[in-house]
């Protein structure tokens, strides 16, 4: 995909904004939480950056009691609480030209009749040219009659013979494990072709996510020291500080393993260890990350290797706050960790002897999302003891969220003395760094969705590799009776601490 | 000089201050700018950061018709306008106790025989313990006399058998060229043995320029950067915006090169590319930056990759300014460059085909000290243009005034767009990093003399190797008639640039 490779295409015409071409999408879930918060929003704030064509509509489907005027305000509302950019009653009303409503249950076949008719009547009168995008923002059960439903109504075929497309986009949990993912791609299968299926990790919309090839692939500087000669270990944290909120009905059964580290923190691991790609194509990214996933190794001792917990009851933010076991919700019984962290290895030259630590939490000290390689020891340098007592190993700190950034922690002489040397740190922050405001990921992940664009939809292999990497912990940790009690705002069980020591590390604080 | 070497240090005795022992320094040269604004302020900071010791002595010598308390005012007047500390009452008091004044001129011996009865009679009553240094903050052609005279009065001499010491501080510029260099080296050598003499270059003393040892060695993400392998080419700078001022009796004849390139830059450049030492021991320091110099080598073509000019008259800073030759004190005929800059190659493993870059100038666009690594772009990246057209090299700059601190330059992703990268900076800033203030070059400097520590002293051969350097050059720039004029404000003549434009690159604009 190199400047010469199509003659057609002027190398500037890669600059200019991305736009939708003109199409529809339809939303199941549409009175859910994703997409009151996000999905609405995102849609809003591409139009109002003027990424969608003036024929694109957004058709919700629901089992409410809504005409279209219903539907509109419920967006509006939705728009003026949670959208990014400022409200503009021009874009809502170009936006809202285009909106239309089914009310129907997902199982009912004639509701899908009903949907049918009016994506036809878009197509013709509206302009949206026979493109489509399901959105499926509902529990995964649904899944299988929905996407069948939209099979026996026509909806999921292409026009035969017109260049047009449909799409199904869903979310995760993409199963609990790898069986049951399995099964749930081959459900989604059935209807749509894999290249049409869009699975939603929305890690993988952040900016500071993307960056991570950036800036590994567009420097020089930092690909040298990128493997087991210069790094110590990897530390992927994502740490919250809430507690699960009114999610039990989902959350509990699940727990922070598979809601957090079998997709988010799987791909930012493959994002920060796999080989340059050989283009940054779909195909190409999509091989090196599954590439980097096969190669990782579980520990032979999980019980040492890995560490889950769930929060206790305590005090946190000055704040009395509920222990796991007693939010509204959540049995009695629950086994659910509400924190999980494991030690990974990867199987090829590059990373051999550099352990990947991954963790995730609620009620932790602090909620960030960081990507912290630490760097070794030197063999040997000049500086004696004790000069260098107040240095730690060297590290580069990639701050996903919430303040998103880059920092270098390096040794450097203290002023005044002889030869001590203390840690210091460099940081570059997005925010001083850019004008420009960085779209919500969802803003990005639709619009791709709508242009056809994969690379940052992991695809059916990559979320089995996730699962096979997963299930033996999964299974060894049902095995172990309820999780260890953790302090809120502290840092997570001390089996996490001691899984560290054991390998003689410890966590960072970020 | 590990931890363990000495059986008797404990390790911690490596933190504790380190201050002088009793001792006394005889000044020569007091009443000129850089004993007045520099050394005596010093030399008052020291003390009152406690670092002296109570028996330190200061005697002057002059031919001013002064006695001790007028001594002791003017001190306390250069003290109160120039020291970097607040002034205190106690410590000042405590300093002129022990401050002595002797009237005399440079080349009268019966001076000698007062300033000899002198520092006997503060060895005796005030308990400098025979230990003295001479500071020569004169020019260059009084060396010898006063050396010779210090040798007749028997004041250069420890006393036979006892563990004192004397020893001779000198200040640039150490001679004009690689002959003269010699013959001053041999008149101070006559008198005092080379490790007692103590030859300042005060960008040794300053805590940016200590650092790069201690950012190279004691980190372990740079060294491996730190070769040919991924550097391109090394640009050290020293940019002044002043003209020469009443400099002219000093700064006609001598010019740039030799005025700054020949120490301060040669010295930059050494810290920079030498190798790591075995130990922080003074002669394994000087031993690799001495290796490393007498591996620089010249361009064949030095009317291609060296530079040399002088301001003309204009406007700067909205202000007119004189040109150089205008300047009071310059000789209408005079070829002396007050802007200096040439190509260095390094010919060794490490370095060859990493040109280094020096310049320095008066009268340029901003006062700044710098060393920036340029680093190679990547043989391949997989974005493509026009993705890349806002990335420059990598680069690290390590400012050492007056914006203390190190930036790193590096390509981020632009926000909101596929793939746009865009140069980012990364900052570390001393003032921010530490509470710690830091001391002037010239505190650190005298404190080492006076505990005779030389590794911020370059030796002899250093010295003379940097002449050979530079004696080449000079003689080539002495054949080129008057050097060419560049604008005040701007970077110094056209054919720096067109020195840099020969290799297809472009000095840095700090």
């Amino acid at each position: 995909m190199s400047e010469g490779d199509n003659p057609l295409v002027h190398p500037d015409d890669l600059r200019l904004p991305r736009m939708s071409g003109p199409c529809g999408v339809v939303m199941f879930g549409i009175t859910g939480d994703l997409a009151r918060k996000k999905l609405l929003p995102a849609i809003y704030d591409l139009a109002n950056r003027g990424l969608l064509h003036p024929s694109f509509a957004l058709t919700g489907f629901a089992r409410r009691d809504w005409g279209k005027q219903a539907f509109v305000s419920f967006v509006e509302k939705q728009v003026r609480e949670h959208a990014r950019t400022p409200f503009n009653q021009a874009t809502f009303d170009q936006l809202a030209h285009g909106m239309r409503f089914v009310a129907g249950s997902f199982g009912d076949a004639s509701a899908y009749d009903r949907l049918a008719q009016t994506v036809r009547e878009l197509d013709e009168s509206y302009g949206t040219g026979g493109n489509h995008a399901f959105y499926l923002s509902i529990p995964p059960h649904w899944f299988g009659p929905v996407c069948e439903n939209l099979a026996a109504s026509g909806l999921a075929r292409d026009r035969a013979g017109a260049p047009t497309w449909r799409r199904a986009v869903i979310e995760k949990p993409f199963g609990h494990n790898l069986a049951s993912a399995k099964e749930l791609n081959a459900t989604v299968q059935k209807v749509f072709p894999e290249d049409s299926i869009f699975r939603i990790d929305h890690y993988l919309g952040k900016e500071t996510v993307q960056n991570i090839m950036a800036l590994r692939f567009s420097n020089t500087i930092l690909e040298p020291l990128w493997s087991a000669n210069y790094v110590d270990h990897v530390q992927i944290t994502m740490a919250e500080t809430m507690g699960i909120g009114s999610r039990a009905g989902y959350y509990d059964g699940i727990g922070a393993a598979r809601d957090v580290i079998q997709n988010h923190l799987l791909q930012l691991l493959a994002l920060t260890a796999m080989e340059e790609p050989a283009s940054l194509d779909a195909a190409d990214l999509r091989a090196e990350k599954e590439k980097v996933l096969s190669a990782v190794r579980l520990p032979a001792n999980l019980g040492e290797h890995t560490a889950r917990g769930r929060y206790g009851p305590g005090r946190q933010a000055g704040r009395q706050v509920v222990g796991y076991t007693d939010e509204e919700g959540v049995e009695p019984d629950s086994t659910t960790e509400t924190y999980a962290a494991l030690r990974l290895d990867i199987a090829n030259r590059r990373w051999a002897g550099v352990p990947f630590y991954l963790r995730t939490g609620k009620r932790l000290g602090k909620r960030v999302t960081e990507i912290a390689l630490v760097f070794k020891a030197s063999g040997h340098q000049p500086f004696p003891m004790p000069f260098t007592s107040e240095q730690d190993r060297n590290a580069l700190v990639i701050r996903i969220q919430p303040d998103e950034g880059i920092t270098l922690r390096f040794g450097s002489k203290v002023p005044g003395t002889t030869h001590q040397i203390r840690d210091v740190t460099m940081d570059f922050d997005y925010g001083e760094a850019f004008t420009e405001n960085s779209p919500e990921a969802y803003e990005r992940l639709i619009l791709d969705v709508l242009r056809g664009e994969p690379p940052l939809f992991p695809r059916q292999r990559e979320v089995e590799l996730s699962w096979e990497i997963l299930d033996p912990v999964l299974a060894f940790w049902e095995k172990q009776g309820p999780p260890e009690e953790y302090r809120p705002g502290l840092w997570g069980p001390d089996s996490a601490d001691l899984m560290l020591a054991h390998d003689g590390r410890t966590w960072r604080i970020p």
